[in-house]
């Protein structure tokens, strides 16, 4: 398995508790509206069938959407939107090695955000696909 | 708050590594089709917004569906089901405490079933709703 | 079949386009923030199946969730809301007689609402249920 | 508004009562695994705001998706599937003028299909795009 990306711009590690404990790296280095949530999936992230759970599954497709959605508002990715609604389809198991969701824009305005996702594992082979609505928050990070 | 269900049938902790990394609960002691997990909020499961993440809601939602869905296949939950789709709409933060998210069948047959979820913080908030499809797998447990 | 609800204040007819095309009523007489879309199935919203056309399900059910979006700002359903998304699980196959589709807020604020429907047919027999997200328009209806 | 797509191979008008009665036409004689469905708008087919019923949107998607479900079984489409949930996301209104929906299959063994759709209109703006899960149905047509 290919060495995660180091540290640099548009690469953010353990920015929130639930990032630490689940251990994905978010990768928005393309610069293309796009962002990525990397994980390289270890027995901490199983389910009952011994694949990756789909919980975390969702919550990976959720960070690259809702970095995607910030990432409309200033290149850094700071500007914050909450998840208003998700929809997850799950096409097939992950059981080892990396997965990578990618989330993108797709439609909207300034304040409400339309986005897709999907998350693939090393081989290419699909995961799951997700899309989800974001709506922009008013404060300003601190 | 309260002190989590002790060790009984229809209490599961640690099943899986997810459900350790998490550190919720399973609980279908109510013995009337509905499965619950429940939460303790740590800083470990924070968002952007210093609130629950939305995946780990997600997962929890996803447990208690599935777990209902298991339980129509054997008192013990153990027939297993795969998730093949996922909605949430996400209607408020939960900050501090304890969620319960409950999930319930609400159709289907016998290998395709719908669910139902809802969490809800303490105070009886509700946080979100889901609704998903899962399908049951052949093989049986070890 | 019992008869349609006769017109009185909470009955629309023919109301817009689509409206008079399906021949659905829409019903908020009950006065509880619920709305209700009424449709006495015909051979013209047949699908392959010869059952009710599940798009034309899904169109009772965005109707009935959007009036009680519209009911949440005048007592009239006036107040315009668009549909942001909406998921709709189909639990059953509707073939003949009477359905109808109740709508009801679950949650939100006052420009974005989550609302719940269900459509159940004539023996109480539950077809679909659904999940949306509706936004106020600003402008008022001419 | 160029005219429709002229009788042959791959188009199918009036198959259904819902078909006939809303006017769209389906289209797959793209033969590479997409199915369209293609409407022109009329004032019968308006909601309160004046533009295209989402509950017609979804039903062209849920149309769209469920052919591509159909072409995965013969190519003529014949195979049947029903629709278990299915997902929207409105992302602009279509006012007038023509709009075609476009479905896909994106995942899913022999029986439970996952599909994608969108439709568009004549300009090539994005209206709404779909989800869908799709299981295929027993009986043969007659």
């Amino acid at each position: 398995m290919p060495s995660l990306p180091p540290d640099q711009p548009g690469i953010i590690r353990d920015e929130t508790g639930a990032q630490t404990l689940l251990g994905y790296v978010v990768d928005f280095t393309a610069r293309d509206g796009t962002a990525k949530c990397i994980l390289d999936i270890g027995p901490q992230h199983g389910n009952r069938h011994g694949s990756l759970h789909g919980g975390i599954i969702s919550c990976m497709l959720d960070n690259a959407m809702g970095f995607a959605a910030s990432l409309t508002g200033d290149d850094a990715g700071d500007t914050r939107f909450m998840t208003i609604s998700m929809n997850t389809q799950f096409m097939a198991p992950a059981r080892e090695g990396r997965v990578t969701a990618t989330g993108v824009i797709s439609g909207g305005g300034r304040n409400l955000l339309f986005a897709e996702g999907s998350i693939h594992d090393d081989a290419g082979a699909a995961i799951a696909t997700a899309t989800g609505v974001y709506k922009r928050i008013k404060e300003t990070r601190s």
